[in-house]
């Protein structure tokens, strides 16, 4: 609880003070004024939290973060809880989505486990972090104990503290957790006070009759628990998971040390709601990757008011929309960096009324 | 002439056999069925153009094309003519944004003068494939002689024939013309029968009162030269520029090659409008990077039946989109030759029946 309160207390608001450099160093580019588009307001970003106009992406790094689910025993998922697992052991093998990905971008993959039902050892790319053996089941009582879920905020704001270290630009949010769209809808029903039929959709590819399961299942945790509104632990604690606290972690962690946190898709923006709604000023710090697929992630980056990246229909997970993501926003700190203004290339510059013609 | 009948007639259609193998492929990996959203579905357009199930992208090149327009001495646009020319400087330099962004995604970038309106010397990375001093002012008669028109198509044509022999694996498109936003509106107003106003934007930037100025010019062109809507040359003679001829012909020789293209913005959009005119079957060949802001790239890509891979608020030119888009089309393709499937990676498969649950 320390950790968390004194993380929370450090999170700042983003220095602004770069802006007008920033502005002011892309209208010197020899380009037309705002012909960058979302590249411009992406670097701004990028340089505004770190406050310094001029920075480099070295260590970008993606936390998969994974975790069980004991809500699967009522059947809102195609896959079998194993399978969580399983795919821990395919990113540490390099097999996955997220690794070919990682690899594109030059990210770095970090496994996490924060809660899969079985053992696992620590082993590179593989962090133990475990809270649990999965979650308990929401549908019959909390899916975690109060306790349990501050650690899991803790175990991501430890990975945050354990690889700046090392060096972190970027952080990229991903998960991995068979049935974990169901805690996720469950959190934006809360936190969004929307219907519960709205916030739920289908997952890994749910069938009519399995998507009303899976929206029954959400209803009656939200009746049996009865999460706080108005406490984030609480409705973490009651309807979330080991994996999605640290995700909100992951973004509390990263905030507090002036990381851009750049967000997968549904689970990690579940997670973004309950770091957000525990501390508003970590949204400067959030960068949406994508719009993923997945019905109800939409309404939460409205919620936090982003705007995605990319939309390219993906709804897989793991970090993969993060990974594009991040390579779009180097891209654009990139030409903060790397262009030549009006002056530098001999270009006539028309914004100053100097123009040779 | 000789080499653009050659090139049209051996377009072929893309080869469809690979589609099956390659759906296959997708449907083994160990992700939820259909996850990958659009990168699966360019793994797919690429691997089916080169008809290959496994295939990588070594050579990857963008093609800036540059070209100079008599239409300017109507005053059409924010940026003096010699702007081309110290921007073809610019990339030479490697300062452009098209060169910072080409290096993020690995890509070389070959600067070609098509027909700026000064003389400049063959040096690594610029190409002389001149057709003439910029085009005359379409306000008043034809831009170029229909011969002219040719030979800017077999200039792109050319270039295509001279890069596949060391190597192309996919091309990115790019341009670089003061004034070309016009001729681009012009060109889409007549191949896709709209009203001027609907087809022209603010380019680089105009107010009000010179986008009027714009649209009575273009009005006045399309009137003075009645370009004939069933012959693209002609109207690529008549209303259009060196440069998107030369775009034009790197569709059509890349096309004939089974080469992939990824197409920038309005002015590379314009091209790929005049190559289809002349080959429908080319159209198969092309990736929309990324829809602009400028108004009618929207239409453009519609007419085209093209769904942009992203969409940042750019309207840049150069190959800018073209470069982004191009990494994530290589990102496609690597999750094609890369991740293991379910049976590789020992989880278990809930399309196979066999789940072990």
């Amino acid at each position: 609880m320390k950790l968390l309160e004194h993380t929370i207390r450090h999170v700042e608001e983003v220095v602004f003070d770069a802006r007008g450099d920033i502005a002011s160093r892309f209208k010197a580019f020899a380009i037309p004024k705002g012909s960058l588009g979302r590249l411009e307001e992406l670097a701004t970003i990028y340089a505004s939290i770190k406050g310094a106009v001029t920075c480099e992406i070295r260590h970008k790094k993606i936390f998969t973060m994974a975790g069980d689910h004991g809500v699967v025993a009522e059947g809102v998922s195609v896959f079998p809880q194993q399978v969580t697992e399983q795919m821990v052991q395919n990113f540490m093998a390099g097999g996955a989505a997220i690794n070919v990905l990682a690899r594109h971008v030059g990210a770095r993959v970090i496994v996490v486990d924060c809660g899969v039902a079985v053992h696992l050892e620590a082993k590179q790319p593989l962090k133990i972090k475990k809270i649990g053996l999965g979650t308990r089941n929401m549908a019959n009582g909390p899916a975690m104990y109060r306790e349990e879920a501050i650690r899991s905020l803790e175990a991501g704001i430890e990975l945050i503290e354990e690889e700046m270290k090392e060096g972190l630009d970027i952080v990229g949010t991903g998960d991995m957790g068979i049935g974990n769209t169901t805690p996720s809808s469950a959190i934006l029903a809360v936190l969004g006070k929307l219907d519960v039929d709205t916030a739920t959709g289908r997952g890994t590819g749910l069938d009519d009759d399995t998507l009303q399961r899976k929206i029954a299942v959400i209803k009656r945790a939200i009746a049996v628990n009865r999460p706080n509104t108005d406490d984030p632990i609480d409705v973490l604690s009651k309807v979330g998971g080991y994996e999605i606290g640290g995700i909100a972690g992951l973004c509390l962690g990263a905030a507090r040390h002036h990381v851009p946190v750049v967000l997968d898709g549904f689970i990690s923006t579940a997670g973004a709601l309950i770091a957000c709604a525990i501390e508003p000023k970590v949204s400067n710090y959030l960068i949406a990757s994508h719009v993923s697929a997945e019905r109800g992630h939409r309404i939460m980056l409205r919620l936090l008011n982003k705007s995605p990246i990319l939309d390219l229909n993906m709804r897989l997970g793991e970090g993969t929309g993060a990974a594009l993501g991040i390579g779009i926003v180097e891209s654009a700190v990139k030409l903060l960096n790397e262009m030549a203004t009006f002056h530098d290339a001999g270009v006539s510059d028309p914004y100053k009324g100097a123009s040779p013609m």
